[in-house]
């Protein structure tokens, strides 16, 4: 059975149930670690499944960040610093990468209270993951205000790019299931993947085939 | 062996290797079908993978369109209307929904061309895609210019939601691999999943336990 809600439904819902179905809704997602180190050398990590690719020439990527009524430690140290690094999420982690979204205070870094480890590399600021395998390296480049409700929107350029070379075919695609990145649906559950297909090019006159 | 590519490595790359290199890099991504209908009935099916959950009250949901140097058919009609439709995929239609990425001619219907039907319900204006088992109907709010690289983030309100009963937990959630949903990564790469887990809220005095 199919089942419908409408604007009312969903103002008259109890808060939590409207939150885990309105985060459902987006279908699975894109869940990185995001680490930033303040100008004190105090490191942050913040698990984060609001993650949008925006371009590829430059090559940017969009993070939103909660209102301001929230602590947002991680956003405090982008706008500080400049830098900061999205870490793919694997199996083997994602517990302490879940752990991460607990409310720890300001001056206790996530890296210390789930274990993970820092890494630092070719001169970038922020702390990579060490344990992820897909490992970017960001500068800040816009900030913008999303009025209807108040969340921010931060747009970084990837400037450093760390892969396992064996996940990498030919034409630059990226095998993300060699890599062991997971996704994420609603904002707690955590899956694997299975290829289906990768497709050609689509054209209005040819046939699709397996890549 | 890991590989590490900076930014000129980034700038002296073949175009199509950083194409795909970078919509590899924000992970596993939401991929949905996209519908509308122009004020002259014409209705426009798009599949879009650059969608991001906004805010969950008002529930919104955001899209990036690319450039306008293109032609942009799905953005003319959500402007002109108002109204859009976001449908998830499943292995049943993703080469259909793949499909509607090629370059019909604006009189064409994606519908028609790949087969797959249109459904109303429920008086919205724009056409829901039949096949999809999550179905979603969005009133346009606000559309930014990303002045960074000419892009176009649209913003809408979900005010309509349909989705199979038995895919939604007690608490709201829902259980996207019941509703048969994928993902995807890269520009053509397509994905079922296998849920890990589901984690409990995170405390900072609590250990996580399977919801």
């Amino acid at each position: 059975m199919q089942k419908f809600i409408n604007t009312n439904d969903l103002i008259e819902m109890e808060k939590q149930e409207r939150v885990h179905l309105i985060n459902s809704l987006g279908g699975f997602k894109s869940v990185c670690l995001v680490g930033t180190k303040n100008k004190a050398n105090q490191t942050n990590l913040a698990i984060f499944s609001s993650i949008i690719h925006i371009g590829a020439n430059p090559a940017l990527i969009g993070i939103i960040f909660r209102p301001a009524a929230y602590e947002r430690h991680t956003l405090d140290n982008i706008l500080e610093t400049k830098f900061y690094t999205v870490n793919h999420i694997n199996e083997d982690i994602y517990m302490q990468a879940h752990q991460t979204s607990a409310r720890y205070d300001k001056v206790l870094s996530e890296f210390d209270a789930t274990g993970l480890n820092t890494e630092y590399k070719n001169d970038f600021f922020a702390p990579f993951v060490k344990e992820s395998h897909i490992q970017l390296g960001l500068n800040f480049k816009q900030k913008i205000d999303l009025e209807i409700n108040n969340t921010v929107l931060v747009i970084g350029e990837i400037i450093q790019i760390y892969f396992p070379e064996n996940c990498q075919n030919a034409d630059g695609f990226l095998d993300l299931e060699i890599a062991q990145t997971i996704t994420c649906s609603g904002l707690d559950s955590y899956h694997k993947t299975k290829k289906i297909n990768r497709l050609s090019y689509a054209k209005t006159d040819k046939v699709l085939t397996t890549i």
